[in-house]
């Protein structure tokens, strides 16, 4: 049987948040949480328009799934992110005490692998979803701004 | 010459912060950023009350600060919190390239010495700066927790 809601169609949804940064001349980054099949929180990257660096499409996910659950701990949820969190992210994360993250294209200079980040121990990882995807967006978003410099 | 402002003074209004959130039922960190011997933004943790793991007390601080200044960078500010950072908020700090980080309480479990987590190469640090006073806050917080249950 075909699953229509695999982390595939979540990417997805999460590459449209990244495109929506974009087009705001944000580094295109997306983010969705889920529970049961059901998207219970979006973000993109907000860090210029807010002027502030802790504005990461997962930050606002977080806050904004708990407000939608009226608790803190994710744990029954998944997060898919296009890019692979940085270190305060994933700091975040172990917090939430969130079930699953699902991520695009890795960040091999500023990622939580790279640097070691502990994530909480029941936190399962899957990689490499629509990566070349979420890969390029974030490519094709810093040639068009070297264009403009 | 006694230099009324120094790393004592700023400790002290960030556990004037600390107490407040002790009054809220918070775990009680507090935390303020200082540029040019003026406090530019407080903070203290707020996960209870506004069910989210990511109001700690340097992340609101490190966002009013950036709110302050209208830019997001703090490379001439320092953070004045009573409890080491954990590492979303160190992770956060990296971002900021903020100058200074001073804090009073180690958290050898999870605190982001414990865990390593990068700072940025430019950020310098002092630690146990009204250590006894900070960390005697935290248990107390946690004894008349244990007395309530």
């Amino acid at each position: 049987m075909i699953d229509p809601f695999d982390d595939d169609y979540y990417m997805k949804k999460a590459l449209d948040e990244a495109h929506e940064a974009f087009d705001k001349g944000e580094v295109p980054v997306g983010a969705v949480i889920v529970m049961n099949n059901q998207i219970i929180a979006r973000g993109h990257n907000l860090t210029e328009q807010l002027n502030d660096v802790t504005a990461h499409a997962e930050m606002q996910a977080f806050t904004a799934a708990a407000n939608f659950l009226g608790g803190k701990y994710l744990q029954d949820c998944t997060l898919y992110v296009t890019l692979e969190p940085c270190q305060m992210c994933a700091g975040a994360s172990y917090w939430t005490q969130i079930g699953k993250i699902v991520y695009g294209a890795s960040d091999h200079q500023r990622g939580f692998s790279a640097l070691n980040t502990l994530l909480h121990p029941k936190t399962t990882v899957i990689s490499g979803i629509r990566e070349e995807e979420c890969s390029k967006l974030l490519k094709d978003f810093f040639l068009s701004r070297r264009d403009l410099n």
